[in-house]
């Protein structure tokens, strides 16, 4: 029996160990962007790195002006570094009542089709995903006593807030951080059957903008009719963001967007991607959006718009006749290619302002944007680990364009001239960000089997 | 000295246990529209019920489906009667943050320019109101032993919410209610030196809406620029109600307007209403609403459509990168002359589900709507009336088009066969259904003088 093989069997017989500790973690409610969770990033935090400890890594908590990174590092003296990237915090819960069983408190359902599931806000973004990763180094280090390759491991507590602190604290700590290739484990399979290797995502601007018409909430009966309503004004940006056709209208936005080849286009549409199978499955059929794209262009390819919160007036039960003082929106774009957030946000806002009449106001309260990134799809990393996911799979990974956004992958190549091979095992149907997120037995499992087969492969 | 005189020298003498009643009725947190504060309604209810009964008047708490209505008559043999129609209910408070004192603790608050103002929400909608009429009762009682016109009281408890249960409860209470005269005393005055009688109300349609897309919320970045976004449409939806011109473009929404007389309108045009001094105050300049039109006439002749409360996706601190599944909006029309609220239900429903995509769905949830109401302005109680108010305030009344709605007066004409006097003492500066209502102690005080003066009129 190879060491390989060892490692693998050993996985499988911890796999329950492996769970009760992925509970543990999935217990802590480290929601990052709301700060009265503050404590419990911290909490969460510390839990990874006290169970990195253990496994004889150097590790500690490393202060940002937000919430920590988790910074451990394992001196083996193996030839080779990777530096594996994840986060700790997840997204908030709400709307709380649409879940079946509580956000912060995992277990694992079987489905209908007797597919088992840990259901648990994190589970798949991200508290899964990086334990497939520490769970690999945990089986090579039992069963060999070290592992094929040393590690970092960075992971950090604000990806769900923009990791606004993040490309500062690479650029604090080249040295600590450097290694020959980062690893990501923050991304999907293709579908169930079939693994993913992640090529390029999406970058992301994001924007809150508040609309302020009179001076105080009114009375729609005395002032309907003459006093302006935030709520009509903000309806009105909003719709003419997008035209008939689905493009996005604000000038300027499509800036330095880059058409795909052609022949990725062709590759694309082999994969035979439709509004049945993608959009199906949440009850829908008809796809949002440029009319003249291929689905999967607008997923992967496209630059968006979207709003993601919206609300002014009266939300509580029954009726108000009010005229609010405020209406509030948040949004945010999807870039890719070589779209600069930072020209985005202005071209968005000259946009908002210009549709603000004379005597009302706007005011933006938005964060900091990511870039698009592209990684190389023909390094000899990508195919050793494509050859290793072969294996475990029973199937050729297929190179994946997401439509998601992970900011700090620009930063490892642009501040620690690092590759980044990005491999994750979460589903389109984890219902990530929703209430319900859930992760395949069977994604943290074979998960875990899949970086010891990447690891001894990179070695 | 008169009785007249005298019983108007005993409300001045009693102002200060006159106030320290109304203190007490406005603690009373009687949110009509909000079931968890049922228990309340009724308490408020009570208490004014067992107040009316210290006077001899019979008095109850009569049932309906929702809140129960205060039901009190006198029976002192004067040859006429009046009913006197008020309102124990009061609008939510939200957003809380922005009262300067708690909605529930009333006070009496003195402005900058010296003012004497009594804060609490209620103060002047409707519970300051109500209360000017019973403590002239009051003094009528005290000082001559009767009324010089016999008084039905009946005071509802959902005014806030539609009078949902009024028509039903009138119609079944005939006898009750029947009288020479309806007073209602829920209106304003024209300005703070000038009396008001209302003699046009708008009618209301209030509806409520969700649109749902996806069966779940969704990841922005998987589905983001592919699948239908709630709030795109309904932003949509609301921005196509208004033309560029201010007018609302549902198809049918302005069957049955009738055009204001042309002599009314030159009345108005001399009443010198400017964006200056009627919107100056509320920290805006332009009007809004259709752009041929005078202000006034926005404010009370023609019908509007505005959206009350807006929400949808994530609306808590920080962002969340989500397409949510539902969007939601409570939505209310102003009406006039003869517009049937079941025909602007009707065409506003259809204008909604035509911008509905084919794979979405909405749901209506709105109640009942009211018809506008206009009495006789040339009545001889109106001329006793205006006599009586001139003798208070030392200025003519002036006869008011008012832009809000009191749904039960045209039932009072329809199902009683009585006219109604609509006089009222708030200003257009009370901050009705904001945060810090308020009801100037001048109003509460002379308003109590004025109904004194009235009901002399009226015997």
């Amino acid at each position: 029996m190879s060491d390989l093989d060892r490692v693998l069997a050993a996985v499988d017989a911890d796999l329950d160990a492996s769970l009760e500790r992925l509970f543990a973690f999935l217990r802590i409610p480290s929601i990052s962007t709301d700060k009265t969770f503050a404590p419990e990033c911290r909490r969460a935090g510390q839990w990874l790195a006290d169970d990195l400890a253990t496994l004889g890594f150097t590790a500690q908590l490393a202060e940002t002006p937000g919430h920590p990174v988790v910074l451990a590092r394992s001196s083996g003296g193996a030839p080779r570094r990777v530096m594996f990237y994840g986060h700790y915090d997840v997204q908030p819960v709400d709307p709380l009542e649409l879940w079946e069983t509580p956000p912060f408190e995992p277990a694992i359902l079987t489905n209908p089709e007797g597919v088992k599931r840990i259901v648990a806000r994190g589970s798949a973004d991200d508290k899964g995903q990086v334990m497939t990763f520490v769970e690999a180094c945990r089986a090579f280090l039992k069963v060999t006593g070290k592992l094929p390759v040393e590690v970092t491991i960075a992971v950090e507590g604000e990806e769900e807030s923009g990791s606004l602190n993040m490309p500062a604290f690479v650029a604090a700590n080249k040295d600590a951080l450097s290694a020959d290739l980062a690893l990501v484990c923050d991304t999907g399979m293709w579908d169930a059957e079939t693994p993913g290797i992640t090529v390029s995502l999406r970058g992301l601007m994001h924007e809150e903008f508040v609309v302020r018409c009179a001076d105080r909430d009114l009375h729609s009966g005395y002032y309907g009719g003459a006093a302006r309503n935030p709520l009509h004004v903000i309806s009105k940006i909003i719709a003419d963001v997008h035209g008939a056709d689905g493009r996005v209208t604000i000038p300027g936005f499509y800036d330095n967007v880059r058409e795909t080849p052609d022949e990725v286009k062709a590759q694309w549409a082999e994969l035979g991607l439709t509004p049945e199978n993608f959009l199906g499955p949440i009850g829908l059929s008809i796809p949002a959006g440029e009319q003249d794209r291929m689905l999967i262009e607008l997923i992967s390819s496209r630059p968006t718009f979207e709003v993601n919160g919206m609300w002014g007036g009266y939300i509580g039960a029954g009726s108000k006749t009010v005229i609010p003082a405020i209406a509030t929106a948040k949004i945010s774009c999807r870039l890719v290619a070589d779209q600069d957030p930072a020209h985005v946000r202005e071209v968005v806002r000259t946009f908002i302002r210009a549709r603000i009449p004379a005597d009302c106001s706007v005011e933006f309260l938005g964060g900091e944007g990511s870039r698009a990134v592209a990684v190389a799809h023909d390094s000899p990393d990508l195919k050793k680990a494509a050859k290793a996911l072969a294996d475990e799979w029973g199937r050729a990974p297929v190179t994946i364009g997401e439509g998601g956004s992970i900011p700090i992958v620009g930063h490892f190549k642009k501040t620690l001239g690092q590759d980044t091979l990005l491999v994750g095992f979460s589903l389109d149907d984890d219902r990530i960000h929703s209430p319900n997120e859930k992760y395949d037995l069977a994604s943290f499992h074979k998960g875990i089997r899949s970086w010891v087969r990447i690891l001894a492969a990179l070695a």
